[in-house]
């Protein structure tokens, strides 16, 4: 009997109790699931940043920490987790991820809410074809890059970012500092899937929205810090920046005397771009389970020096 | 030399007289284009309903009138219009479609308008997939099959209709009355890309509005008479439409006291949906020119009995 420790809130553990048992059982796994093992019996952890648990050490024989969420920042600091950290790669997140960012890409290049006649304004304007209007994709992992794949596919030119260099069929490859510069010259709009670390924080700056072609477009369903709010703001305010549609932000919910709450340039999403999904999620993690308990290595582990 | 006589608006001139003539000497045609042809010397006219031309009778040796929209409905029933018409496909246009389509679709799907957070309601509500949300194109053309296929590759169960039976991959296909009311059954959105004909007026009325599950959302890039307008507008009232995206209507601009300008649950465009252009049409009109000189069969030749 596999002992599997439930550590999310108990909302998640209402929804995910059962199909996630089925998930084990479907997977051939003989799982005792649980929110109240004894610490140091249990054999995986599945957390989440927002539950109970912050101090791993109890967990003496844990064999892997399995993250219900795409971004770990909140706990690959955590220094009372010494066993392997795994984060949440699961296709129906990146599928809900890939229709929000298709959405709000469409939103931006059609103009729809400008679009929209009113009684006394019946003015037909046609927006350039997709091919016409480059976008540029900050972060080429899992969501990312079925994002950039999706966008290329409605015709939209894409340049994608990464870490480390990549080949991905019809989408332009950039990588490291002097990339950053090429995949920001020309993007009209730009998307950021990055993750939230030391090195991705403020990542978009005074100095690298002034690269932006003027009056490009934000979109952030990643993570608050990636913007340093203050440059954006001020972008917005000269008009470099016609626009950001944010989903994320370092505080959340958005304090209300937020100035992005008052800016009629922005868009304000209360996180909802995507979110882990039950079913799927749980064949992702009985699938690392098996992965444990077979000694093969995991799937999505993190990197605790690079932070993601 | 092959004499084309260009019929359209003489804004559309301005802009299509260089391009057009362009696409014919790629083409390797030798083509006289002008908007002031002696009648009965013309081979060839471009045709658009908005243009000066409400009489073909003059044009007694033209071999082919080529329209330059999609919609032929203002000349199909010209009795003065006695040689062959094609009418526009163009690959701009129904790329122009597609993202409209996409967008809107997209813009439902997420709940886009109500997604938008505001400071004093931070409700994160997260959409189903679109592999959740079934929705059904009605009409399988050029326009219609493309939608089709990229809203399937959005991952939406897409269901089409035509008059005649068809075979798409990944689309659900349905025909003739039965059809329909298959096609209607279940489908959350409603996109119509329907001709305007006698067949298809007021194809949206009372009853095929009852058949949609409710709440449906509707989304009309085709054209206006293709709904009973009374009968979509007692359907909004009750509820039975939650969301009606409105591009084309029986009368354009839509008249100042029109009951669509003031319903909360009515989005109007004032026709912006696609475009004809310029480069891409002129490589269409060329090629049927091309093919007129040859002997050979147009492309995209209107039935006159079938009014499309
Ligand atoms: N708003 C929401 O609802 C929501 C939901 C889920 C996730 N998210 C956010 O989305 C983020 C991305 O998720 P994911 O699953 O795609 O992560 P991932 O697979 O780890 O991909 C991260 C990408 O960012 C790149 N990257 C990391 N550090 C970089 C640096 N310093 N410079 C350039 N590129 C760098 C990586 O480059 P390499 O490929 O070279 O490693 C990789 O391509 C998550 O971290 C999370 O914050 C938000
Ligand atoms: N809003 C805009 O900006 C804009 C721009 C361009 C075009 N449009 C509109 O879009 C329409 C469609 O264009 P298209 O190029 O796709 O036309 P198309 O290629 O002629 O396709 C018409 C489709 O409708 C189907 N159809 C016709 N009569 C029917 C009936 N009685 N019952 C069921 N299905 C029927 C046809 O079925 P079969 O395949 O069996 O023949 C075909 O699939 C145009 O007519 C125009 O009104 C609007």
């Amino acid at each position: 009997m596999i002992k599997v420790q439930f550590a999310a809130t108990p909302e998640r553990w209402e929804t995910y109790a059962e199909p996630m048992r089925a998930g084990f059982s479907n997977a051939g796994l003989d799982v005792d699931l649980r929110v109240d093992h004894t610490p140091d019996a249990v054999d995986y952890v599945i957390y989440a940043p927002n539950g109970p648990l912050k101090d791993f050490s109890p967990y003496t024989s844990c064999k892997a920490v399995l993250s219900l969420w795409a971004g770990v920042e909140k706990v690959v600091g955590n220094t009372s987790l010494t066993m392997p950290l795994c984060r949440m790669v699961d296709p129906g997140l990146t599928a809900g991820m890939v229709e929000w960012v298709a959405g709000h890409v469409l939103r931006y290049h059609l103009d729809i809410d400008r679009s929209i006649a009113t009684q006394d304004q019946w003015q037909p304007r046609v927006p350039p074809l997709a091919m016409e209007r480059p976008v540029t994709v900050l972060g080429l992992g899992a969501l990312g890059r079925a994002c950039a794949e999706t966008l290329a596919q409605l015709g939209f030119p894409v340049t994608g970012w990464s870490r480390s260099p990549k080949v991905i069929e019809g989408i332009t490859c950039q990588h490291g500092d002097d990339g950053l510069t090429r995949a920001l010259a020309g993007a009209e709009i730009v998307v950021l899937l990055l993750p939230d670390t030391p090195a991705t924080e403020n990542m978009l700056n005074a100095e690298t929205l002034a690269r932006l072609p003027r009056g490009a477009r934000i979109i952030n369903p990643g993570r608050g810090p990636l913007i340093d709010d203050d440059a954006l703001l001020a972008a917005l305010d000269s008009g470099q920046i016609a626009h950001a549609t944010l989903d994320v932000f370092r505080i959340e919910p958005l304090p209300a005397e937020h100035r992005y709450w008052a800016h009629p340039n922005v868009t304000v999403t209360p996180h909802i771009a995507a979110e882990t999904r039950v079913v799927t999620s749980a064949q992702v993690i009985a699938e690392n389970i098996r992965r444990g308990e077979a000694g093969e290595p995991f799937l999505h582990l993190v990197d605790r020096e690079l932070g993601y």
